[in-house]
């Protein structure tokens, strides 16, 4: 959950020059209420390059925030395959083109061999909604089993399954949750029994299994022979109930998580040695155009399109596709799964370091480049959310995007776009530590 | 419902050429079963422009069903702006992007003050989902009504909405349906308050009537003082139980129902005199790249904000707006929306004068370049479904895309991009009338 002050509101309103003021009263006056605006003071952007994005008046911001445009903003690659596609043809997916079939092989390529077919969405919501048709129409149950602090998207039945976005009253009545697989994963466990119990006795069995296999709302959990043998265990009570295991990758996936000789591949569920029935797919796919997907059995997909008539207009076009096909060249060419990797370790270690010096920096956690690190208060060491926010906002004024998230709000969560080198990993922390020398 | 005969199906696989089948094979093997392909024999395009697309081998297809690629196939100014746009920047809402604004103004400007606030989606589905969330939400019912063989999208909620895609047992428990406003639109009268009256009695409310300002899957029902004094009456009923009223324009809207002095503007809902509470874009809103819309009262909205975290990822990006900017300056520059009016007229009385010629043909219907016209048999003069199909294939092969809907899948329906021609329009009316010599 990101906390209010991290966002624009109308006290701050008279510290602005005239051109960002102007623009938000023109921009509040026709968008809905519920939009959002980063920071007290705004920023608006005008370009974009590598990790790297620039204001109008040609101020330069390090991005450590935005994980879309996952192999760089504006990268030319992509740009140059959106261009050409989009000047030839963009139609849908009924009649034939070979570029969705080049695609869909080779990303298939990456996935177990049980993960036999691609179902091309448009967004992440989209691809996580579809997942759940599928899992309750094939197992006749429609019981949802999340972990406490989930995000899966915004569809009404998504949110419904969601409680990062409304806390638990917002979930609907076959809902369950279960504590994410910390320490020896023995809550999670214990959890899950209970959910599956009360699932059934209400009528509703179970349905699905669904995480974010880098468990980020919930706080980063690292794989460990722990986690792995909860995850195991739990993955075998969902079945054995009749339900399946769902994957959601949106965030994880792609390599952001870094790609090792230990920790091969694109996929989180691979390093929780998890075997999803089902995997979702989307933010980073195809660099900010809106592209999604759900890999599946083939025996579930069948079976739903034998019950279900399924089209998406937007969904694998081939402007989407060409644009999806760019980001996975550039992601292979660049090796940038490694390079997370190797800069994620860097990063990490950066800010163990800065831990050190700083107490109010607590549990540097995370893989590759998807990091978190909490923000405590120095004398009880309790999660700090004001200060979390204040640093943030620091950090903005430093020309350094970070956002705070977690449950309590009072997380740094780092989630750049993955050519982040060296150099922008030591500005970052040089910018941090000033942040928190002025903090005092 | 598109029949099955107008789908390729595997008995069809030993009439292709290598290429033809090899590339099928491939992508039967990745994609998901759920795909379906058009036509007994599939065509495979790679370029497109203005109302034609091409064959690898060049040959030239008119295009009379693609509405997506609403100002023509790949216009050279939407692909300009989405090449310019995606080698700058391309970020999402949370920052400032000037675009978004102007293009929000732009788009409210066209729609009655009391819609005076915009929600960025990326497909229809999405539009439409969050549209009841905000109904729901905002009612406290849960309750909806819509036509009898409507089609809303494919979200989970959306899905249960949609008559179209899996009949009457397809829908959710908290959904009625009604006719449409025909004849003297009493059978609608007398539906919504049936429908009216059993939700409420159900316990669920209404929360919203939804309905398809065309009428599309319903028939095309064209506004007459009948139908303006149904819907009217309607509309009061709805309001009186607390519901709103959601006009579904992501098909007809943005002029394809064609401009005229007597009929202005670029939305359905207006030919009726409906007083939409919220109104959903979509389609052909950026001529292919995955954007929609949510145009809604302000109140509505902004308690739906203060209840509801929504936050769209690649909705409203800085792509995505260029590339609807640009499809709305060419709708506008090009006079689309009333060249649509005059050529629709056109097209209309070629295929009225058609059907004086073939007693197949009967009830042309419809307004713009939007129509129906129904195929039935010489005999009963019933729907002939089979004969619907037989000419869709048949037209594939006289190079005319077009397809067979309606609920008996036994109608033509006509929705080419917004610059077809006169010749484009005699082009279609003497394949037709070929190919409808040829069935004897």
């Amino acid at each position: 959950m990101i906390g209010p002050a991290t966002y624009f509101t109308p006290e701050h309103r008279a510290n602005l020059d005239d051109r960002t003021r102007t623009l938000i009263d023109r921009r509040e006056a026709v968008l809905s209420p519920g939009y959002r605006l980063f920071y007290a003071h705004p920023v608006e952007f005008v370009r974009g390059s590598g990790t790297k994005l620039y204001t109008r008046d040609g101020e330069e911001f390090l991005d450590v925030y935005n994980n879309v445009p996952s192999v760089g903003h504006a990268h030319p690659r992509v740009t140059a395959a959106i261009a050409e596609q989009s000047s030839q043809l963009n139609t849908h997916t009924r009649y034939l083109h070979e570029g969705l079939v080049d695609y869909a092989e080779l990303l298939l390529g990456s996935f177990p061999s049980a993960l036999a077919t691609l179902t091309l969405v448009c967004t992440g919501s989209e691809a996580n909604d579809l997942a759940l048709r599928v899992a309750k129409g094939a197992t006749g149950n429609r019981g949802v089993i999340v972990t406490e602090n989930a995000y899966h998207g915004v569809t009404t039945e998504i949110a419904a399954i969601s409680p990062s976005l409304g806390g638990h009253d917002s979930l609907a009545d076959w809902v369950r949750t279960v504590r994410p697989p910390v320490g020896d994963g023995a809550a999670m466990l214990q959890d899950a029994r209970a959910a599956i119990a009360e699932l059934q006795a209400a009528g509703h069995g179970v349905a699905a299994l669904i995480v974010d296999t880098a468990f980020a709302s919930d706080g980063f959990i690292a794989p460990s022979p722990a986690t792995r043998a909860a995850l195991a265990a739990v993955q075998q009570l969902v079945h054995d109930a009749g339900g399946l295991v769902i994957a959601d990758e949106v965030q994880p996936g792609f390599g952001r998580l870094g790609t090792t000789a230990s920790a091969p591949g694109l996929w989180g569920f691979a390093r929780h040695d998890l075997d999803p029935d089902l995997v979702t797919i989307g933010k980073p796919m195809a660099n900010g155009l809106p592209v999604a997907g759900l890999v599946a059995r083939r025996d579930l997909m069948r079976a739903f399109g034998e019950r279900v008539r399924y089209f998406n207009t937007f969904a694998g076009t081939p402007v989407s596709v060409a644009a999806a096909r760019a980001t996975w060249d550039v992601l292979h060419d660049e090796r940038l799964p490694e390079h997370a990797a190797v800069v994620g370790a860097e990063l990490r270690g950066m800010l163990d370091e800065l831990a050190t010096r700083h107490d109010r920096l607590r549990d540097v956690r995370g893989s590759g480049l998807y990091l978190g690190v909490d923000i405590v208060d120095r004398t009880a060491g309790e999660p700090d959310s004001p200060t979390a926010v204040r640093l943030v906002s620091a950090l903005r004024e430093r020309r350094i995007l970070i956002s705070a998230s977690g449950r309590d709000n009072a997380s740094l969560k780092l989630r750049p776009p993955l050519p982040f080198s060296s150099a922008d990993a030591e500005r970052f922390i040089t910018e941090l530590d000033a942040a928190l020398h002025d903090l005092g």
